[in-house]
């Protein structure tokens, strides 16, 4: 299959956009925000990614001809067709032009700053929402939870969970962001294929079962694999299994070989893991390491670890492809302002009765501060029409009285140039993986050790610099005519 | 981007299939078997789907040059090319020859029965695992999400979850599985195209945040869309939007059209629900119904329907599309059985010390048996070289006390034709999202209520044939040495 990714859109984005397009305000200019609400995972903080693919939708955005053949056939309730034919010439011809700025991949990141910001026109911002927010979601939360579970792996993590992925393309992006996030390696060859990751594997329990034996079967994959032989050991029963791989890791040594690990897979993975290093060491293999895999996260990791066991690599799946334990992140995307053309800007909010969800006005940019030390120190959301005000104190966007001031010190900013008049104008090296998986890495040695903490984080300081926040307050007020 | 499925797999199934080819045992005929080991959602039912995408997978199932160039430069962990030349010639002209049998998506199905059937030589089983779960397992467990929540709505759902489904293509195909288990509609575009599926949707919060207030942006709405006018009344406060919603509507009807409804999109959703129906009633707007969404699943619908909020549609998102509380569904697929060309078939198990995860063995089949009510009885998993026994009677897989005895009952089989040497044999119409929802609700129609309650349901009895299950006994006990 080929994703079309001007069609992989919402239907109301297009009645919206025909909307606009009728009432003569398609033109509007307006600008856009995506961020999230709350930190994934209870954790402290998030790996950004997904502007990889976000290039590959703006470069290819085009309503082809079958796409708009499709949508004249679309039906209202009332059976008449929903979409004008004038609109849809306009779509036919459409090309996007707008400016988008966005974090880089690797980037940490936290709740309620944009990572990715849209101008343009009114009609083509909304028209990118969903598509947008479909990858930036999904590869935020996947970088993410890769970062949490190397972190407490400290070993290399092989992700292999495309079986279990959420279709074939997310496994394909999920593989991409779990590299982003930490990871070493991925099993995926298709992923390895599109982006240059590094791919691993050896073998499974159906090798095992399809040879007269267990032991013949090792011997085979040692013959075909001798550089890089890990043998499944729980197809039957573990000591066994162990007591198989020796025989044959004795036997590579005879030939100059060296059988590189045993892998289990099912069971009490600690205790069998410190079983089986004895039964290894014993044996004279303790240049052989022990891979653990099966239902693993970054739970199960420590403790696995702090049982004590010596695990030479993890191979992480089902919980890491499809972020089990919170399967989205729940990102949003929404106005800030609007102008007519040569207009000033006008702002807008969101309120829907929840202080959670109010939105936040303006033109929006953001500056990240750093102590001497190098630690990150505070997130500045600002309006880009207003600038930054003297005090240089944020205000947090949900809290008025918790507030920092951060004038001083050193800052860099947070957004960077996306895409200028439609077209993509990211350098190839801010589009790598690997690229990005240093970016996370460098970045997640700028956050202090207790916002890294698993449980009950620190949590970092976000905030609106301080006549946004105050300008927002004024705006609520009088939208709901308590002024 | 574009699905490359005979690269959507792990590194593992390519490393076995040379290891395969190198000892010469890659012609050896296998059988494999897709299930799921238990119910998804705590449920007692699942609605098979996947088969659509398993075609397309199947159909295109190609090595192409860009797939040799890649796995020519695969180094292993000492830098040496991973595949051999002569081994890499081969796939570039490997064309599949299996034969599939597989359920019908739409079908209602239970644990520890196959879903899918592949027969073939072991190479090319092996290379299909990893694409095949992906495919099967998703969509199963997502027609299963939405079968729950129509189940629990009584009323139309249209999912619209793309923006924060996993991945493009998992978005794609978790609304088709959607549909199939039951959803009125989507409101994805590409998928719409794709499956001729219905799709709806009408505007969002940003529609009114960029008119001057909300009643010129329902006004405008109503004027582009009189067909199909639903308007979302909580941008800024629900009570206000309603009062918007009804004046919209009073002027449509006097125009001679009819506003369709509103949507309510946040807040408490049943008691704003109940204020705005009796808003709308004194109104005289009795015919304009209340479409909800906001994070709903099964179990939020039940909670607002049983406090007694009349709801005309729902809108079902992230918690359908990601199928939020168990994102994944585990199915495996395990080998049963091989022969080599001309011999007899020898009997496999994986056993790695838990019952739970003891596999079947054999090359099987499943009949499913028929009450005189028409309500289903139970599945038999019987082996076809043995066919089933005088007493037709099963046994639980994990419970040799379970027993049930179907003999002179009408039963059907659950498998059909999906390829014959590597050609799909499917008809168009046992492809069609459409056609396989109409088989999942009179599948669902087939269930005893109890079978279908959200909290503990009564499990329905799948059982391997009484010959087979003593049969699984005697191997396993071979094999550890226990006879």
């Amino acid at each position: 299959m080929k994703i079309d990714y001007a069609m992989l859109t919402d239907l109301y984005q297009l009645t919206m956009a025909q909307g606009y397009w009728d009432h003569g305000v398609g033109g509007t200019e307006a600008c856009f925000h995506m961020y999230f609400r709350s930190y994934p995972f209870k954790g402290g903080y998030a790996i950004a990614c997904g502007t990889d693919q976000l290039a590959e939708m703006v470069e290819s955005y085009r309503f082809d001809d079958e796409a708009i053949d499709y949508l004249s056939e679309v039906r209202s309730a009332e059976g008449r067709p929903l979409f004008g034919r004038d609109f849809l010439e306009y779509l036919r011809g459409f090309r996007l032009g707008v400016d988008i700025d966005a974090v880089l991949e690797g980037t940490v990141v936290f709740p309620n700053e944009p990572l990715v910001r849209v101008r343009g026109s009114i009609l083509e911002c909304q028209l990118l929402e969903t598509a947008l927010l479909n990858c930036i979601n999904f590869e935020t939360l996947i970088a993410t939870k890769a970062a949490r579970v190397c972190q407490a792996a400290e070993a290399p993590v092989a992700e292999f969970g495309l079986r279990r992925a959420q279709g074939a393309a997310g496994g394909v992006w999920a593989s991409r962001a779990a590299v982003v996030g930490g990871c070493a390696s991925t099993s995926n060859v298709l992923a390895g294929q599109m982006f240059g990751l590094p791919v691993s594997g050896t073998h499974g329990h159906s090798w095992v079962m399809s040879f007269p034996d267990e032991l013949s079967a090792f011997r085979a994959y040692a013959e075909s694999f001798p550089d890089n032989c890990v043998l499944l050991v729980d197809t039957y029963d573990v000591e066994q299994g162990v007591r198989n791989a020796i025989t044959v890791g004795l036997e590579m040594r005879e030939r100059g070989q060296r059988l590189a690990g045993i892998r289990i897979d099912s069971g009490d993975l600690a205790w069998l893991a410190k079983g089986a290093r004895r039964t290894l060491d014993e044996a004279g293999l303790s240049d052989c390491g022990i891979v653990l895999s099966n239902d693993l996260d970054e739970y199960a990791i420590k403790s696995i670890r702090d049982e004590g066991a010596q695990v030479a690599g993890w191979g992480v799946g089902t919980k890491l492809a499809c972020a089990y334990d919170q399967p989205t992140l729940g990102g949003v995307y929404k106005l800030g302002a609007t102008r007519e053309p040569g207009g000033a800007w006008k702002d807008h909010v969101k309120i829907t009765g929840s202080a959670q969800k109010l939105t936040t006005p303006g033109v929006l940019d953001v500056r990240r501060y750093f102590y001497d030390n190098g630690l990150i120190a505070g997130d500045m959301v600002f309006d880009v029409n207003y600038g930054v005000g003297e005090c240089e104190t944020i205000v947090d966007p949900h809290d008025a009285l918790r507030r920092k001031k951060l004038a001083g010190m050193r800052f860099e900013p947070l957004l960077a140039p996306f895409a200028r008049g439609g077209n993509v104008v990211l350098e190839a090296s801010q589009r790598d993986a690997l690229a990005a998986r240093d970016r996370a890495r460098a970045g997640l040695a700028t956050l202090d050790e207790t916002q890294k903490r698993m449980l009950n984080p620190h949590t970092y300081p976000v905030g609106l610099e301080r006549t946004l926040f105050d300008r927002r307050q004024e705006l609520v007020a009088r939208l709901l005519g308590i002024e």
